[in-house]
């Protein structure tokens, strides 16, 4: 049915010919055509119900960046409010949540999601999938439990997330309470994507980085853990830990397809690591300033330390707003060009 | 003189009877002595710029806390003003600089600051050399020419430091200019330091993290190396880069004597790294937000894993100022109680 399986191919370990490439963010505020749309939302908020607008800049990277993915467009925060905790979106200040978790009490009043809470990100999926048309695979996604608790506790972003840490130390039992019961929401997320029209799923753990080597295992990875072993019989999964490069030989003995690497970490020591896992990005977005020479001598040098196989090329961390889109097409250029 | 030189001999690889214990940010907002001080200046740089409220709040800690060490209260931004580019501190935002660098003629304006441009921290240290009175050594310390470097372009606090990297990689001649005369300057304040009576000098690279391996070697570890060999044969040197997981045996080979490190390195792993060098840290900095039962447990297991000799305990990262002064008193009283 798809008439570009390589994304698919590499996260299952299979032989390519080139190594696939998509962007972080690459449905996002480096596209001029991305920002018309998001125009006709009154929020962002607004903008992720909406299934048209949402596929709409879902497929705007395909057409113009030529990436061998889309990712479908919407929010890890999702979860939170379909759990009963409604966020809002700062204009360049990030999210906020006006009520947050303290209690048992709040906890206890979280519902566990189902995917038909989330209908709008199913109908977003199911359009996408359709407009589409088999070009290239669709990638499903959701945030890891604990980046998810870490903004429900400390209701935004944060440098050193202690209140959210704070909660961990101090209430372990109610922590593993609530990292539960976001678990199960997303493993009934993930399963409705997949249903849905994800052909692969992300799991997005932004705030590993701020946690301790023992405390990431007993209170992320474990639930990440959980995640995959629900979800990759149905979909290959990769697991994005931004900032844990203490944890790539331990991501690699869960049931996920693929781990995402953030630019710290040495690609060959990462493969010694990873056993035979798919290995997904890394290079620093900051590169895509640098001049087109820069640019095609850093990528080059990136694919030949991870290899043709079990790799997808990406950066590691999301595109930022102010990359000139030519840059971002001639990396995707670069890549799709190289002579392995 | 010393009547307490357990800092000094473990930074030199000494024997000593138990490790050495002080806290990153132990003269600063955890104690209402410190907030009481704070209170008599006018604003953050005036205070820093005060020798009377610096060496107040500098020697507290050692009265209240009974840490093997004073650290000089001040800020690494001291360097960026005295070569003429002043800052401000906003309250619960950070550091603000009214301008930065954005160009060669930036750069070219900026003078080498020399000792005499700082001489309120000279002042500082004397004041407080005479008042500890051979209690417990006197730390002094300067910002990593990267991170000086990174304010200065990008004018405040950011979780990326997007545009401080980007003009790594549009402009390198240049930073390796500004660079240097960040280094330069650094030299002549920490030589200062030392002749006003510092007894151990520690270099904090904040933001290494937000660096690729190979961009930190060419862009930050070259200038912390030059700074260790011009201070080393005066004063023992600790290099604290955080964030900079990829980089302990590369620190290891410069000619600073003890490696600072965060909570997310695994101590027996930096051991294997750091060869013959002390190490420092490096407890999760949210442990002291805990009971102190887990407290205990977790200090025990770290002091363990580090081993008596060439040790510095400390956190991982500064205090955070809503952390319980009786919790940072207890983590001080279990590193000097330890049995060994």
């Amino acid at each position: 049915m798809l008439q570009n399986d390589l994304l698919l191919r590499a996260a299952k370990g299979l032989s390519v010919e080139r190594a696939p490439v998509w962007l972080m963010r690459q449905a996002g505020r480096i596209l001029p055509e991305y920002r018309a749309t998001r125009a006709k939302a009154k929020n962002f908020v607004e903008f992720v119900k909406n299934p048209e607008l949402a596929s709409e800049v879902t497929i705007q990277p395909v057409d113009i960046l030529g990436v061998d993915a889309a990712i479908i467009f919407s929010d890890i925060l999702v979860i939170p409010e379909a759990m009963g905790l409604p966020y809002e979106m700062i204009e360049a200040k990030g999210p906020r949540f006006p009520s947050t978790i303290q209690t048992k009490a709040d906890i206890d009043k979280l519902k566990i999601a189902d995917a038909g809470d989330l209908d709008y990100v199913m109908k977003a999926l199911a359009l996408t999938k359709k407009e589409l048309n088999g070009r290239v695979p669709l990638i499903g996604f959701c945030g890891a439990p604990w980046t998810l608790f870490a903004y429900m506790i400390e209701g935004s972003g944060s440098k050193t997330f202690s209140k959210a840490k704070q909660f961990l130390y101090t209430h372990p039992d109610l922590s593993h309470q609530l990292l539960e019961k976001i678990t199960q929401s997303s493993i009934n997320y993930l399963k409705g994507q997949v249903a849905a029209g994800a052909d692969l799923l992300q799991i997005f753990d932004s705030w590993a980085g701020v946690l301790s080597e023992k405390m990431y295992y007993e209170f992320s990875l474990k639930y990440i853990s959980k995640i995959c072993d629900a979800l990759s019989p149905l979909a290959p999964v990769t697991v994005f830990a931004k900032d844990a490069h203490y944890a790539v030989k331990n991501i690699s003995q869960t049931s996920c397809n693929s781990i995402g690497l953030d630019w710290t970490i040495d690609p060959l020591k990462a493969r010694q690591e990873a056993g035979s896992k798919t290995l997904q990005g890394n290079a620093d977005p900051c590169l895509l300033y640098a001049d087109e020479k820069t640019i095609l001598a850093e990528t080059h040098s990136m694919l030949k330390a991870f290899g043709k196989d079990r790799y997808i090329c990406n950066l590691g961390h999301g595109l930022y707003p102010d990359i000139d889109k030519e840059k971002v097409k001639f990396f995707v250029d670069v890549v799709k060009e190289y002579k392995w």
